[in-house]
């Protein structure tokens, strides 16, 4: 009996992670009821966001700036370098303010499985930014997980012959655990507890 | 370090029901990673819904016409009127497709605790529905908690001098229960029952 555009509206939100049929109906119910204080203030966010959404070509974090708020950022330490899997894990990292320098996005991890190749990850483009210079660390933070370890093996390699300090997080991380699941205490510990790639 | 539009976006959806700030910044990096398949199509479904947002003036229901499609289905029996306290109430019986009439959300319920008296819900407007004629039936949904059912019987006083019939849902509803949580089995097996108000 809903109207087109409500349908459409809830199975837009029911595709969002975290959000079923019923809550998405529930959100639905709540910005028609809201409409100054929820529907409105959500589509003018979405609009700004949809208008700038850009995904930064030095590092491949998604923001609404290229090069991204991070990159841009006088004040971080460019000397090192975060290399994450995903833009998630960049996000829980800098959420928590724990790490100084700046981020490299591969976009994904390496899978025999699924056929996820070195080329299909923004592998070069990292060896490129570290074959530019000015970087003393890369600290390679990808997931716990048996092909997070097989990348950074991978990345480690190709790094080998650049004067730079390859570290990985500690393992502290729960095996198998994804990063962007940790609680902040967890990651601090982590990051802090870095060591050289052995 | 997420840019100001960003963060605006997630205070946004971290306010919809059923979502916290974390789920609402997994959200957002969902949006923003999936433009032409999440962002794009909610942004559209939720421009429709603004553009068109309306209140019925028939029955109180929020749609994207006045009257709403329930008000304006011919198929719909005007003679059975269904009073809810709520718009989520309606969409819950609507969405079971357990009631064959119309409906009259009051927007609330009387509460001498919050100050709701009856002049505050659209009480008048529902007497003047039955004072209309074609109503044979008005059947009183309120929630089965002791203000649903305080509204219930003042609204039967006040409709107590016209020919229509007036029925309750049956009590098999959980004591304290929210008509809006239940499952459907429940719902139909309690219009199914119910009866004459005493
Ligand atoms: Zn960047
Ligand atoms: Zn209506």
């Amino acid at each position: 009996m809903a109207s087109s555009e409500i349908e459409a509206l809830t199975q837009a939100l029911a595709r969002l992670p975290g959000l079923g049929p019923r809550s998405a109906r529930r959100a639905v119910l709540h910005l028609m009821k809201k409409r100054e204080t929820a529907l409105d203030p959500l589509l003018r966010a979405l609009s700004a966001v949809s208008e700038r959404l850009a995904t930064c070509h030095v590092c491949g974090n998604v923001d609404t700036t290229d090069p991204c708020a991070i990159c841009a950022d006088p004040r971080r330490d460019g000397r090192a370098l975060c290399v994450v899997e995903e833009v998630a894990d960049l996000w829980a990292l800098d959420r928590a303010r724990l790490f100084p320098g700046r981020f490299h996005v591969l976009g994904g991890r390496l899978s025999a499985l699924e056929g996820v190749r070195p080329e299909d990850l923004r592998i070069d483009a990292l060896v490129a930014r570290v074959a530019d210079g000015g970087v003393d660390e890369v600290v390679l933070a990808m997931n716990a997980t048996l092909e997070g370890q097989t990348t950074a093996h991978y990345i480690a390699e190709r790094l080998e012959r650049f004067p730079v300090r390859l570290t990985q997080l500690a393992h502290g991380l729960p095996v198998g655990g994804e990063l962007d699941y940790l609680d902040e205490g967890t990651l601090a510990q982590a990051l802090r507890a870095r060591r050289p790639v052995a």
